[in-house]
C-alpha cells in the first residue's frame, strides 16, 4: 500500500472524513488514493484560504478535526490567516502540506522554500515523515495532537515520495483523551469568592458557552448574585430562546472597562484574562481592573462543563424562568445595521447556524439575535479578517441539514470570496447577507481611536470602497450563487423568504445607508 | 517627528514611492502619515496578496523596491504566496508589516502571533525596530537590503508604538551598490569551452535576457556556434522584432532533457543549474546531461550585461542579421491555447507588457509572441498561482504610458482575483484574457505524469472547474472592469480592439473549446 492510501486509512479510521483542499502537483497520490480508500470526502476550494476557514467551521460544529491538502509553502501561506483564526478558536484540524520529494529539497526547485516555519506559526504540533513506513503513524499522532485537549491545528508536512512509496500501513487511532478534572480546592476557592458578597464576574470564553456551561452558570448567578459575562469572540456559542443569555465584554477598551469597573473576583473559565484587542496610546493593554483578583475555574483543556456543574452544585440555586428577550422591531425605510441585524433575527429558523464577521455591525447582531429561536453562533476568533464565508461553508458541509447563515462585512468578505464558488458546487444551505457600507468602516474609527487624527484625504481613501462600489450580486452570480441586492428592510425581508424557500445557497447585497 | 513619518520620509528619499497595501489598526500611524510626507503614494488591494504581487510587478519593471504595508502575520500569511515569487524573481521590495506595541506583545492578543518565522520563509533581511529613533537608520537598511545586488524581499516588523512614538529623523539612502564585477579568469574559461568545438549551451536566466545581454550573446552564438537557451521561468524578458530571441527549456522535464542532450558545456548565466520543477518517481531531477561540464560564467549579483559584452568581445562577431519570425496565423472558428495566443500576438502594440500565467497554455503564448513588436515578458517565476493579475496591476501602476496584457488561467486567476477591483480604481490600462478551460488542466496532465494513474471520478473532480462554470464577465462587472466572453477568434479579435480603444482596465473572457 502506497504512503498515501495508508495516511487517508489513517485517517478515516480515527474519524477524520473530510478534506477540504486545493491541491497541485505534490499532492497527486493524496488525490489519486481518494478513490482508492472510502470514506474520505474531498471538497474543493478555488483558493486554499476558503480550505482552512472551512475546516474550521467543520471542526467547530463536530468537534472532531477535519483534514486539509495544502500546496507547499505557498499553499499554507495562502491558509496561513483562517489556521491562525481556528488555532485561536481551539479548532481541532489536522493540515496536511505537501512537499517535493524527499531527495528534490537541495536542488532549490522555483516551489521550493522552508514549509516547516510557516508551520511554526500555526501550529502547535508539526510532524514531518520521512519515509512510507512511518506515515501511517505520524498520521495517528497528528489527529491525536490535533484532538487534544486542547484541541489545536496539527501539521503535517507530506514529501511527494513518503505518499507515493510502497510499504505503508494504516495505524490505529489513539485512544481520544478526555479534559482533566478541575480539582476540588479551585472550585472550592472560587465558591469562597463567590459566597464574599463582592462584585463577581463569571468570564466564559473558549467552549464554555455552550448550553450545560450555561445552565450550570445560571444556577451560579441565580444564587450568589455574580455576574455572567462572555469574551468578546467566542468559537461557538449556543444561543437564544430557552439558553440562559450572557452580557459580552465590548470590544473597544474604554466600553469594556466601563463594564469592568468596580469588579473585585474575576472568574476566567475557558479563556485568558480580559485585555485589549489592539494598543492605543496612553490606554492600558490589561482591561482588568484595579484590585480586582483573577482566578481561573478552569483552562484550556480542562473540563469546564464539569467545573461549573461543580460549582453550581456548591453555591447554586435554580435559576428563576427567564423569557427570551423580544426579538426587536425592523425599522422601516433604508437599511442601517440595525434594521438589517433585527430582519435577519426575524429570519432565523430554529438551529441555525449563524457565522457572523459583520465587523461594525456585530453588536447590533448580537443583541437582535438573543431572543431568536435556538442557534449556534460562531465568531472570528483571531482577527484575521475573511474568516466568515468559509466558516459557514464548512458548518454547512458538517450540519447538511441545518440552514447556516453568513452575516458579512463587505471588506471582510472580498478576502475570501471564492468560497461562493464551493458553496454553489456542493449545493449549501448558506444565505450571505452583504452588510454593504462600502468602506472599511471599523478603520474609520480605529483612526481616531488611535490617536493617529482624523486623517487626511490620502489616508480616508485607503478605507473607502465605493470607487468603484463592488457589485456583490454579479460577483456571486459569477460564482454560481443566486443574489439579490436590496435597499429597504422590506426588501431584504422578502429576499430572506426566498432564499429560505429554495435550496442551495443565496447571497443578499444589503446596501447599508449612507 | 513621528516613527511613521520618519520612516515615509526615508523611503521616498531612497526612491520608494509607492506602498501597496491592506492596512489595519496597527497600520494606523503609517496611513495616517500619507498626508503629512509629500511623495509616498498608496494604493488600495482588497486582499495582500494582491498588494504583494502588485509590488513584484512594480519592482520588476523600475527596478526600485515598491513597499508593501500588511496587518501583522496573517496579513503578510496573505501576502505570502505572491512574496515567495517576489523572491524566487529576485525582485526589490520593503515588505513593512505592521505588529502590537512592543509592550502589548505579551498579552498574546487575539491578532499576535509570530510573524518573525513566516518572515523567514519570504525574506533574507528582517528587522525590527524596538524604538522610533533607530527607525529611520533601519528603514535605510531594509531598502539597501532589497536592492542588493542580489535584489530581494526585505521585511521590516513596524511595532505600533515605534509608529506613533516621537522623536524619529529619517535617514538618508545607502549609496546603491553595483552588481560585482566578474573576474577575467571565469570569462576567459568560458572561451575557452566555447572554443572547444564542442556542444555548448548559454544558459540564460534571472536578469539576463534584457536586450544588452541578449544582444551580446547573440553576437558569442554567431562566432562560436552555442547554442543559446533562456530559463523556463525569466522574471523580465525583452523580446520581440528587433531582439535576438532564445530557445527556451521546457518545463517537463522529459521534454527538458531532450533539449539538453549531448549538450557537454552548460555556462550558467544569473541562473542555477536546470533541475526538474516537481520530482516524479523515477526520473531524475538534476536536467544535466551525464558528461555535461557546468560553468558559471556570471551568478546573482554579478554583472551578467558586463560579463557577455566582455565574453563577446573575446570570442563575438556580428550575428547575421535576423528577421523576426512571422506572426502566427489565427485559425478562426472556435477558440483553442493556439488560437487564442495567435489573436493576442497579433493585437500586441509595441512596448506593451505582458504577464502570462496561462499555465497550460503558455508555450503557445510565447511561441506566438515571438515575432510581436517590442515588449516585455513577465513569467510566474516561485509556481505559486495567482501572480498574474496582480503582476499586472503592479506594472501598470509602474507604467502608465504602457498597455499591459494578463494572460491568466482561469484556475489561477480565480486565486486573486480582487486585483480586478484595484485595477478599476485605479483605472489602469490593463486587457486581462482569460484562457478559460474550466478546469486545472495542468493537474490532468500531472496526475498521470506522477504515476498516480489516470485518476478516478473523486479525483478528476477536484479538477473540474465547471461545476459550476466561472462567468469571469460578472465576476469583473462585479469589481468595475467592462467584460466580455468570447467564443471565436473573431470575437476575441474584435474584443481586444475595443480594449485597446478604451481607456482603463478590460476582461475578455476566452471560452476554450471543450
Amino acid at each position: 500500500m502506497d504512503g498515501a492510501q495508508a495516511m487517508i486509512r489513517t485517517l478515516v479510521d480515527a474519524g477524520v472524513d473530510t478534506c477540504f483542499t486545493n491541491p497541485g502537483t505534490s499532492e497527486m497520490h493524496f488525490v489519486a488514493a481518494l478513490d482508492h480508500v472510502p470514506g474520505m470526502r474531498g471538497v474543493l476550494a478555488l483558493f486554499e484560504g476558503v480550505a482552512t476557514g472551512a475546516a474550521d467551521g467543520w471542526g467547530r460544529m463536530t468537534g472532531r478535526p477535519a483534514a486539509t491538502l495544502l500546496h507547499l509553502g505557498p499553499g499554507l501561506g495562502n491558509g496561513l490567516a483562517n489556521l491562525h483564526n481556528a488555532r485561536r478558536a481551539g479548532t481541532p484540524m489536522v493540515n496536511i502540506v505537501g512537499d517535493h520529494a524527499t531527495y528534490h529539497l537541495r536542488y532549490d526547485a522555483p516551489l521550493n522554500s522552508n514549509i516547516d516555519t510557516v508551520a511554526r506559526n500555526v501550529s502547535r504540533w508539526i510532524g514531518r515523515p520521512s519515509t512510507a513506513g512511518e506515515l501511517g503513524a505520524i498520521t495517528a499522532d497528528a489527529v491525536a495532537a490535533a484532538h487534544g485537549p486542547p484541541a489545536d491545528v496539527a501539521t503535517l508536512i507530506l514529501p511527494a515520495d513518503v505518499s507515493w512509496s510502497d510499504g505503508a500501513e494504516p495505524a490505529a487511532a489513539h485512544a481520544e483523551r478526555a479534559p482533566a478534572t478541575v480539582a476540588d480546592d479551585a472550585v472550592e476557592s472560587v465558591a469562597l469568592a463567590l459566597r464574599s458578597g463582592e462584585p463577581t464576574v463569571l468570564f466564559l470564553g473558549g467552549g464554555a458557552l455552550r448550553r450545560p456551561h450555561l445552565q450550570a452558570a445560571a444556577r451560579i448567578a441565580a444564587a450568589t448574585g455574580a455576574r455572567l459575562m462572555g469574551a468578546t469572540f467566542v468559537p461557538r456559542t449556543e444561543r437564544g430562546a430557552g439558553i440562559p443569555g450572557v452580557e459580552r465584554l465590548a470590544y473597544f477598551a474604554e466600553m469594556a472597562a466601563a463594564q469592568l469597573e468596580g469588579v473585585r473576583h474575576l472568574v476566567l473559565v475557558d479563556v485568558g484574562s480580559p485585555v485589549s484587542f489592539f494598543a492605543y496610546p496612553d490606554k492600558p493593554s490589561d482591561l482588568v481592573p484595579e484590585g480586582c483578583r483573577v482566578q481561573v475555574l478552569a483552562g484550556p483543556g480542562e473540563d469546564s462543563a464539569g467545573a461549573l456543574a461543580h460549582l453550581a452544585d456548591l453555591v447554586g440555586a435554580d435559576p428563576p424562568s427567564a423569557p427570551p428577550p423580544p426579538l426587536p422591531d425592523i425599522a422601516s425605510g433604508a437599511l442601517t445595521n440595525r434594521s438589517i441585524a433585527a430582519a435577519v433575527a426575524a429570519a432565523l429558523p430554529a438551529e441555525a447556524i449563524v457565522s457572523d464577521e459583520s465587523a461594525t455591525a456585530s453588536a447590533e447582531v448580537a443583541a437582535a439575535t438573543a431572543g431568536a429561536p435556538r442557534h449556534d453562533y460562531l465568531q472570528l476568533m483571531g482577527g484575521a479578517i475573511g474568516q466568515g464565508l468559509p466558516l459557514a461553508t464548512g458548518a454547512a458541509v458538517a450540519c447538511p441539514d441545518r440552514p447556516v447563515f453568513a452575516l458579512e462585512a463587505d471588506g471582510s468578505a472580498m478576502y475570501t470570496i471564492q468560497a461562493l464558488w464551493t458553496q454553489a458546487r456542493e449545493q449549501l444551505d448558506v444565505t450571505t447577507v452583504i452588510f454593504n457600507n462600502r468602506s472599511y468602516a471599523i478603520l474609520n474609527i480605529e483612526l481616531a481611536r488611535t490617536g493617529a487624527g482624523e486623517g487626511g484625504p490620502k489616508a480616508r481613501d485607503l478605507f473607502d470602497l465605493s470607487r468603484p462600489d463592488l457589485d456583490f450580486v454579479r460577483i456571486a452570480e459569477g460564482m454560481g450563487v443566486p443574489a439579490v441586492a436590496v435597499s429597504t428592510t422590506a426588501e431584504l425581508t422578502a429576499a430572506l423568504s426566498r432564499a429560505a424557500a429554495e435550496p442551495g445557497p443565496h447571497l443578499i447585497d444589503a446596501q447599508v445607508s449612507r
